[in-house]
Order: structure tokens, then C-alpha cells, then sequence
């Protein structure tokens, strides 16, 4: 019979069982962060209506995205009425609008869920990657306390994942477009257009957006240009230079101070939700390419590796639904594009080699020590230690080999002269070492070294 | 702006947030399940090269398969090149064969992930579910022993979902067709469509199977099809019990010894893991459909409501992934269809109603008390208990209405009064009490209330 190639299609991130280990530790991470923030599960269906999905109709978006047709469907091959989720923020939108009665608000959502993108083949860009989400959802209003917890969850998060220093950066598109207006550039539009160019300043360099916005498709005086570099150099280094550097900037348009009040009082709330000064900043280059955010605005940083870009974006907006409700829904949110940060430290070397989750390997040679074998897997098991029976049998080398290279850490070995003494011997391939328990000592031995061992991990 | 209705395509489930978070509970009790029994997680893409998908060619198969395309090549309109996994074992045998030299046989793989399939819309069918799948794949041989640790993994899960008790039934391909070959049904063809029919004897009924049995299609005499029901109407009530129905079944074919011997070992194996006897029993009326099954074959139904159906099936295989590579890579494995069957009990009502994954909501009324509130609920959540804070404010009694609807347990009350007097108030909501607690112990009182409801509920 001929064969298929076995192969995925480019743009997916499939990994071997221990980097899969890896991964979904750090997505146990991020949930127990989710959850202890008080953030209640939701997951969405990956195919939704495409009228859904495309509300906006049209551009980048859609042609992005990926249609679904059943046979029958392509059959008659009228336009695809399903596709692929893209994001989990529109469906976010329809869940709530179509829920609302049976939600309590503030709702307080997470969602870690993959997504879809018909991207070009391109290393590093992901057509298929999770996405893990918070938001919370007011009903009407949403206080600006909200904006505050937000810094908290990822500061609580990241610190989990244990992958280095980190700053949570913080702005305020208020701000930013009191900022312009004060400048002369009064078109709501035109103020997005130069703040998608900020946005540019860490990839494009300074003197790429100063250009730009000097030149023809702007016309803004190179005066004017210089003074938006300098409002986007700012930076604090503590909550008292940050309030300091707000008050520097002078007076502004009714936007603008509304902006530096939000932005005084998320920054003077997020220390007071605990976390440290040394870990949020000012930061007034932030801009978020998205038009829907319209006050608070993050991005987070790792401070060693500025390269890999942002691991964790969000902000504020004001109504959440307005393609499928009339309600209003302000929101606040962020997200972390896990598959692609993962890429990420995997490439810059940053990502420990996670051990299995399987903690024991029990070895079996004689067919004759099967019933004790499988006796002492059951208890192990039944006392919560993750185990694998070495059903084939074989030679203990071999069996000792595999449970190494599977980065099992203990096997037990309960042969003929062992079980005659009432005892078995375990090997710890981690240390390389081995010691003889007593047969009923056995669990609570292992349990007393794995729990040690999660002690030194944390 | 006209709206758009927001709603889901028919045959997903989608769950409200205290749904979702028993839906979760249940996801989380399989997963342990599987890690303890020594399983490692395998996430495949859910869109694949349709080539991998349907190797097959064609037949029910590709009629439900969902078809993905990007906007620039439905404009080219040509065939599909990718589509959605419909089950989990195609997506195994791909990753098992591609990944071959990278991983340790045998190799033992869960995967909980949704599987996409066409169907027609109806009640009780879904066209978006989640499978909850376990695999052992053995190079060139497994061991039969892997099969009776199967039931002991279903025994494992079932009991920690606390659903009610359940039946593990076991049969044994190879039994059936040396059966059939007895009576002198010899061709290979042949057997696999008597079995078919003896697989709808639950759901058509015996008069059903007997009458197609002996009607034009197979052409079997009355004899020889009262002979077949009576085969499939075996059970067994207890380990002995079996071993003595598998006696009195008389000699037969080669392949008829080979699966009795199979079966019987099956059976005493699955005992030495520790499964109690009223749990499982032989069933030779169970067949799977699916031609792929060479020898073991699984079912489970909950005792107490057999007209739910199998709940978690499954069977060994000789070659798992022939499509794609040379090596033989026999296996045996089972799957459970989790959407369907939380759908079934909920149907039911035999779910309980989950509290929420928050447990205590920090109550806030004046913004001279928020400091404090922050403080007590980033201790609550630096001792690990999920916490939310009612940032909003606003009147006591509606914020303990929230918490009440939301299922959160607890309510922290920190007015002014309390406060004064290095105190807190604690509203138990589920049982309707108050208690103050000095502020010092608040979180350790918490962790005891949260520990012994967890004790309670186990």
C-alpha cells in the first residue's frame, strides 16, 4: 500500500510528550493564576458563524481567517457560512450578548482556548495557537478599580511561570489622544493614525516614525513630531517618578487630564493590589494597534530578552458587544499568546526540560512477580503517585533506560530476593542513586521524596 | 448599526459559567485519572492535511468531515487541502508515525481535545465534542497484559466522577469471528458484517438481528442464528463465573481458542490490578462497529441508566498507523466522549450543580476601606484561595446577592466597625451563617472551612 507522509501543516506548534509536560504546566500555571483571581472558566466553540465573526466586514481580519464547509456544503458551494475563531475576544462579545440574562456582572471571564489565522508560512508566526484571556465585563459602567486588578493577575502569573523579571508596562489612550489634540490633530481618526505609528517605535526605530510622521501621509511640523517622540520616551522607574512624569507633562485638553486622572489612579491602585513598584511602569509608547481600546492600556515585557516583544497585552474599552447588543458592556482585558511565547523561550534556550509526569516506573521481569508488581503499582496509584507498570518485562536494564530517557525520576524493583526479604529497591535515576525500603514503607517513602522534590522546585 | 443575533451553530454545547466549571471538574478528574495511571498528554492540531485525514477514501467518514480553507484559497476554489480531526486516533497514528525516533515505546499517550464532525443537526448529536482518549503503542508487539489494564484505568476514572456505578464489559474479537467461523461463516468479510449486526442488538433489539440474520442479506439458517444470540447473550456475574461461560462455550476454530485464551487472561489480569469483580464482566454481545478492532473489545454503561449507552469504549488493534509507515505498531485504547456524556446527564439530572471556582468575595461598600480590602484579599489569594473583589462597591446586601448567585461560599465583610476592632465578618452563604474572626486569622479560618469542605465532598 502506498503511504501517506505523516506531517502537520506549517504554522502549528505539535511537541513530543515532555515539551507537551512543559507547556501544559505553564497553562496549569496561568489557570490556578486565573482562578485564584477569582476569574470564572468559559470555553466557546472553535467554529462560529461567519457573519459573527466578520461583524466588521472585511480587511486583514478576513482575510485571515479560516471557513469551514462539510462536504455537503462544498458540494453546493455557496459562500462558507462557518469559520474559525480568530481571537477569543469577538467570541467573548457573543457569548456575553447572547448570555446576558444569565450572567452576573461584573462578569469575570477566562477563556484559554487555541485560535485560527490563515497567516503565510513564516517562522515564529502560528496559524493555529492558544490564546489565554481575562476579562471582566461591566454591565453600563465598570469602575476603573478594574484597570487595577489587572497588573495584579499578571504580576501573579508571570512570577508563576518562573521565566525571569518582567515589567508590566502601563498607558492611557486618553492620554495619548489629548495628547495629539493638544497638538493640533483634532480628527478622532487621524489621532489613531499616529498612535498606530507610536505603536511602531520599538519595531521600526525612532527615526523610522519621526519620518513618517514629518512626511506626506502626515504633514505634521518637525516640531510637533519631536514633542510626540518625547511624550512616547517617557518612562517611570517608581510610583512616586510616575506620578512625577504625569505632572510633568503639563496641562492638557478635557481628554487628556481625564486620561492622567485614570492613569494616576490605576498606577496608585495597582501598588495598593500589592504589587511591587519594581514590576509596573509608565510607559508612553504603549499604544495597542487595536482601535477598540479607549483608556488603560498594557503591555509586559521580559527585562532580559526586550527582543521577544510583548508576552502580554490588553486594555480598556468601552462597549464589549455593540455588533450583537444594545446593552452597553464595558470591559477590561489582556491576553497571552501562550504557543507563541513558549516558541519563544524553546528558542532562547530559557525553557527547563520538564520532568515526565509520570513519577514511578515499577519493573517487572518474572512473569511469577506480576501479582506483586501490580500490588504495588495499585497502592502507589491509589495514594495519588502518578505510575507506569513495565508490563512487557525484559531485562531491568533496558526497562531502567527507558524510564531515564522518559525522565521518569524512581523505579522500583521488586524481584524474587527482594520480595523474599519483604523489602524493594528503588533507584533514583535523578540522583543516580539507589536504597532498599521496607515492602510497607514503600508509599510513604516515595510520597515523603516527591513532595520533597516539590519543595525545592518552588 | 443593525445587529447581528449573536448565537452558535447548531450541535456545539455551550455551557454557562457554573456548567463550565463542572465540565472542567470533570476534564480535571480524567486527567488525573490518566497521569496516574501513568499516561503522558499528546495535543495534536485540530486542523490536519486532509490527504492524513482520509486515507481511507471516502464512505461516512468523509461525508461528515469538515473542510478548512483560508479566503485566498476558497478564491482559488480549488480541492481542500486541510480539515478538521473528526476523532483522535487518525491524529495519533499521524503523530506516532512522524514522530517514531523521538519517542519511547511502549508509548503511552492521553489526549483530551474536541473532534469536528458534519452531522446533521440534532438532538443529542454533536458536531463539536470532546474525546478523552488513553492509547498504549507497542513497536512490533504489546503485551495482552495492556489490555486488562485498560479496565483498570476506566475503573479509576468512573469512580473518581462519582456518576453512579458502572459495568466494564469485555469481549474479544478474535472469540467472535472463530465463532462464527464454527458455524461456517468463513469469510473475513462476512464475520465483520454478522458482527455489525450483533453490535445493534441493544439498540434494534434480538427479533431485529435475528431477522436480518436469517434474511436475504446472510442467508443464515434458524439454527445457526439462535445459535449467535445465544452466544451474544452471555454475561458474566463474577471472575468465576466468566471463566466458567468461556468453558462452556465447547472447542472451536484456532482463532476461536486464541481469543478465549485472550479473554481469559484479560479477565484474571484485570482482576490482579485490583478491579473489584462486581465492577467488570464478559459481555460477548460487545463488538464496536469499527473494523479496526483485532482482539480485546471494551464498553462501559452505568448501571443505573443503560439506556445512556456506552459511556467510554474501546479495543486493541494490530496496527495503529499502516497508512503511514512501515513499522507495526499494534496498540489497544479507549476513548470517552465527554460532551455527550455531560450532555446525557445533564439530560438526566444527575448532575450536581458546581459552586463556583471563586470562594470567597472581599465585600467593599466605602473607598476609605479599599486599602484594606486589597490587603485582605491579596493575602487570600497569596495563601491560594480564589478571591474576588466586589471593586464596584455599592450596597452590602446586593453584593451578597451576587455572591449567593454566582455560588461563591463566603463573604468578607470589612466595614469601618469591624475594622476598628481588628476584625473581620465571615457570611458563610451556603449555610446561611455569620461568624467574626480577629483580622490575624482570617486566612488560616478560611483554609480550614475550604479544607474540610473538600474533605467532605471526597
Amino acid at each position: 500500500m502506498a503511504l501517506t507522509t505523516p506531517r502537520t501543516m506549517p504554522g502549528v506548534l505539535e511537541l513530543l510528550p515532555r515539551e507537551q509536560i512543559a507547556f501544559q504546566r505553564m497553562l496549569d500555571a496561568i489557570r490556578r493564576g486565573f482562578e485564584v483571581y477569582g476569574f470564572l472558566p468559559v470555553e466557546t466553540p472553535a467554529i462560529e458563524f461567519a457573519d459573527i465573526l466578520l461583524t466588521k466586514g472585511g480587511g486583514e481580519t478576513e482575510r485571515q481567517v479560516y471557513f469551514v464547509q462539510s462536504t455537503g456544503a462544498l458540494e453546493q458551494s455557496g459562500k462558507p457560512e462557518h469559520a474559525l475563531r480568530f481571537d477569543l475576544t469577538v467570541p467573548l462579545a457573543r457569548y456575553v450578548a447572547e448570555h446576558e440574562r444569565d450572567l452576573a456582572f461584573p462578569f469575570r471571564r477566562y477563556q484559554m482556548q487555541r485560535v485560527y489565522r490563515g497567516e503565510r508560512a513564516q517562522r515564529g508566526r502560528f496559524r493555529e495557537f492558544y490564546q489565554c484571556d481575562i476579562d471582566v465585563i461591566g454591565k453600563d459602567g465598570l469602575s476603573i478599580r478594574y484597570d487595577a486588578e489587572i497588573p495584579a493577575v499578571i504580576h501573579a502569573v508571570f512570577r508563576a511561570l518562573d521565566i525571569g523579571a518582567f515589567t508590566i508596562w502601563l498607558n492611557n489612550r486618553k492620554l495619548m489622544r489629548g495628547f495629539f489634540e493638544g497638538l493640533g490633530i483634532e480628527d478622532g481618526e487621524q489621532q489613531m493614525l499616529v498612535l498606530r505609528e507610536v505603536d511602531k517605535l520599538v519595531k521600526r526605530g525612532a527615526d523610522y516614525v519621526r519620518g513618517v510622521l514629518t512626511g506626506e501621509a502626515f504633514g505634521l511640523s518637525g516640531e510637533v513630531a519631536d514633542r510626540i517622540m518625547r511624550f512616547a520616551e517617557v518612562r517611570s522607574t517608581s510610583l512616586a517618578d510616575a506620578h512625577a512624569k504625569l505632572a510633568a507633562l503639563g496641562s492638557g485638553t478635557q481628554t487628556f487630564e481625564q486620561g492622567r486622572a485614570e492613569l494616576a489612579e490605576v498606577l496608585e491602585t495597582v501598588a495598593a493590589f500589592g504589587v511591587p513598584e519594581s514590576v509596573f511602569a509608565l510607559n508612553l509608547s504603549i499604544a495597542r494597534g487595536l482601535d477598540y481600546y479607549t483608556g488603560t492600556v498594557y503591555e509586559t515585557t521580559l527585562n532580559d530578552h526586550p527582543g521577544i516583544g510583548s508576552i502580554c497585552s490588553g486594555g480598556r474599552y468601552d462597549n464589549l458587544a455593540a455588533n450583537y447588543t444594545k446593552s452597553r458592556l464595558p470591559g477590561v482585558g489582556i491576553s497571552i499568546g501562550l504557543t507563541r511565547l513558549f516558541w519563544q523561550l524553546r528558542e532562547a534556550g530559557l525553557l527547563k526540560a520538564a520532568d515526565s509526569t509520570v513519577q514511578v516506573l515499577v519493573t517487572q521481569m518474572d512473569p511469577a512477580q506480576l501479582p506483586a508488581c501490580l500490588a504495588i503499582a495499585r497502592e502507589l496509584r491509589d495514594a495519588g503517585i502518578a505510575t507506569e507498570i513495565a508490563l512487557e518485562g525484559g531485562k531491568l536494564g533496558k526497562q531502567l533506560k527507558y524510564a531515564d530517557r522518559a525522565g521518569i525520576r524512581f523505579a522500583v524493583v521488586a524481584g524474587e530476593q527482594e520480595l523474599a526479604r519483604e523489602a524493594v529497591a528503588v533507584k533514583d535515576l535523578r540522583r543516580g542513586d539507589q536504597f532498599e525500603v521496607a515492602r510497607a514503607e514503600l508509599v510513604k517513602t516515595l510520597r515523603v521524596e516527591l513532595a520533597q522534590e516539590r519543595v525545592t522546585r518552588t
